[in-house]
């Protein structure tokens, strides 16, 4: 089921130190910060030659990354996204078998413009994971 | 100066739930569990199309992971590898730009008997960051 590594999500305090560690200290290929309001943070990829790095800061009230960054003040890895061909075909799967879909069961249009769905940690190994309609 | 996202590595204090997660609900494409005594830990890899997930699991004493796990107890993302061509002159421009190369800052063969370094987590947005010679 389970397709590409899509990106892996690192929350960030301070997004200027973490373009500064990732371009000029990794050598990193980073973008413009990317505001998206609908989802709640400012991002920055890193752009590697298999997959992408998002460097996601909180913006705005209820961002989704804001109680994570106060538990782990220096930020951390967030989630990992994976790509799928069919996310409902996937979700009726995982629910088969058990695993909680975050928030009310349904897909999602995500920062992507593509349908994507959380998985509950707990489920997972302890990691969150997004599933994205590729 | 880096390259290709390796692979991801979770920590997991059940390896044969992870394998079940990542086979029978993710349909993941899943190795049989590997030991590596000399890095203190169970591997289960996870291949997908462009990169890796290296599920570890603790083995023997003073594994690497224990105290991870001990503060995760249902697992977690522990660290995410990138490649680099040359990992001398990583360290060098790392250690020159202030970054904190783990242990006594000398690369070691890793796990996949390649030359790797670990970087401090709060110098790399709260991550641990592994560095492998391609």
């Amino acid at each position: 089921m389970i397709g590409r590594l899509n990106h892996v999500a690192i929350a960030v305090p301070d997004l200027d130190a973490a373009v500064a560690q990732y371009r000029d200290m990794l050598g990193g290929k980073v973008s413009e910060p990317q505001a998206q309001p609908d989802h709640g943070v400012t991002v920055v990829f890193v752009e590697l030659p298999n997959t992408k790095i998002e460097l996601l800061h909180p913006l705005g009230e209820n961002s989704p990354i804001a109680a994570f960054l106060e538990r782990n003040a220096s930020g951390g890895i967030h989630h990992i996204c994976y790509e799928v061909d069919d996310i409902y075909a996937a979700r009726d799967k995982l629910k088969a078998g058990g695993a909680r879909v975050l928030g009310d069961g349904e897909p999602k249009i995500g920062a992507h413009d593509k349908p994507v769905l959380f998985l509950h940690p707990k489920d997972f190994c302890g990691s969150l994971v997004e599933l994205e309609q590729a």
